[in-house]
């Protein structure tokens, strides 16, 4: 079978892999029926060191069960499955208070020998907790959508979540890449009042406006915090959505955030240290958010994409072919592109 | 009258200074009945150069109603009450939400020309938002517990309730001074299961286990954090109450922490960042805490010391005269005592 394979930083190649097979009795083999580039694939692409081992990537997909080992029980050969970007047994403690991401027998996608997901086919392990089943055709006009319940949906509703937004809530979203976007949609689903989306790229927050957003601030640094300040009669808002990653949108994470507020971070963090020093402290500032347990939020979430009730999938501003994956990173690498799906 | 006001480092003195008048409407006049010395004051005594204009000292205090400005109602003359650290109005936004520690017409005792609490008398702005009547009489043995409601115990309850403890929460608490023994019987009196308390002076820890505290862990740092983790098989504890306020500390609590877990931090932070890199992003910890909103969770916490369900007042081990407060400093900064009650 031909899969994805990074071989050191902008080196994206389409290789031939052996196909996989069961291991272990709780593997199952899937079809890759769709994929798609996450921002964090960027990372290698950008600076892998040509001496690292090249490795399978991607680790987003909806696809289609050809086998299962023999404790798997619920799937079965046809069923059309969606997987979060990490596996999990979906039993252990950790996975029974929502925290998937924790979960003692998980493990990432194309890292440590598993497979990754830009490519025809993925062996699973822990299928039976990873996989959730979707009551749609292999041709559905859904699968867009649902593919963004592998991960980025999830990521923006985590920072949602883990922020306490709620009805009546002011949300300051930092980021309009496709995390951003897709927090501003999980902060509207969650009744939030007030989206201020910090972005810059119009097209991109013309979607965050299309899914909820109410403001938009292009301006950054201490700029963008006095306009959402003004916007927000001095306070700043009860939760800001910090869906970036680096440090100068961390640090207009705390500008903005009202005193007794949440700064929750979804975008990976590129920083080792936060600035939280005494005055954050004496305004009571939590800072929370980190690694998504999408697994756990898919039941909540897959009913309203089922429903058209939001429409996530519009992040995907490109598709490519497997063969022309190495062109999909390219193009979101240079911002082209906010979010490409690859068809196997 | 007399109060306490400090000139540097190691200078405290006791004073002849203007009796306290009614200036603003919203004023009250209290006769201090008891006052205390916080871990707080120890920053100034230890520090404060002797180039820097004298001040006032001191943010605890129970009293009697003297004089009531013409805006203030539901207090008279000769009515015992307890003031919050901090004073406020209790009516704006941030007080309806609890947050009195962001009020917006707050402010704090013995700064910015205000009156300092170890003295014979404060005028006490916002009197009407801060006051609280305390029913008992001015010979009442309650008077150390109830006086604890000004600042420590609120405090150790603060990071509790922000840290979620309730029942059958696992809780690490770092420091045994008196916020950190008091942050014990708060997780206790929220019915937290098992109580990990971090400290290495064995008379306070014994008031640490007698507060509810089921483990007392003397090793600091890594060892430290490797003690917490073997007690708890590996994975450390849900809530981890910060009431130190330095990096060690924080560090520890970071190592402590089990994933998904929550690290609040209500010892003053006297550092400027705190080290949440990748890994702690991936582990979904959150950072609270903060400066306490104690006029919010008094009226939660005045019943069970009425009903002696908690002694909180037990943190007082040495009472001095306000003659000889700046006996009570010395004692305090060389950990002879924990806590010092002063009588005016």
């Amino acid at each position: 079978m031909r899969a994805t394979v990074i071989h050191g930083a902008g080196d994206v190649r389409v290789e031939t892999v052996p196909d996989p097979v069961i291991r272990e009795p709780t593997d199952a083999v899937v079809r890759v029926l769709r994929a798609c580039i996450c921002g964090t694939d960027l990372w290698p692409y950008r600076s892998m060191p040509a001496s690292e081992p090249a490795s399978r990537i991607g680790h987003e997909f909806i696809g289609v069960v050809e086998e299962t080992g023999s404790d798997v029980s619920g799937l079965r050969r046809g069923d059309l499955v969606v997987a979060p970007y990490m596996f999990e047994d979906n039993t252990c403690d950790f996975c029974v208070e929502g925290l998937t991401s924790s979960c003692r027998h998980g493990g990432m996608w194309a890292s440590d020998g598993f497979d990754g997901a830009q490519g025809e086919a993925v062996r699973v392990p822990q299928a039976q907790g990873t996989l959730i089943k979707l009551p749609v055709g292999p041709d559905s006009a859904l699968l867009p959508s649902l593919l963004t319940l592998s991960d980025v949906f999830p990521t923006g509703h985590h920072a949602a979540v883990t922020a306490g937004v709620g009805p009546r809530t002011q949300v300051t979203v930092i980021g309009d890449g496709a995390v951003g976007v897709l927090a501003v949609l999980a902060a509207r689903r969650l009744g939030a009042e007030r989206i201020i989306l910090m972005g810059r790229h119009p097209e991109r927050t013309s979607l965050g406006r299309a899914f909820g957003a109410t403001d938009v601030v292009a301006d950054r640094g201490q700029q963008g915090v006095e306009v959402v300040r003004e916007l927000t009669g001095g306070d700043g808002t009860h939760a800001v959505l910090e869906c970036v990653g680096l440090r100068p949108a961390i640090e207009m994470a705390f500008g903005v955030v009202r005193d007794g507020g949440v700064v929750s971070r979804v975008g990976g963090p590129q920083y080792d240290e936060v600035p939280v020093d005494f005055r954050m402290w004496t305004r009571n500032i939590t800072l929370t958010g980190g690694f998504t347990p999408a697994r756990a939020y898919i039941d909540e979430l897959l009913p309203d994409v089922l429903d058209g009730k939001v429409e996530p999938g519009r992040v995907f501003d490109r598709t490519v072919d497997l063969s022309d994956v190495s062109d999909g990173y390219r193009a979101m690498a240079d911002r082209e592109a906010l979010k490409v799906l690859v068809v196997p």
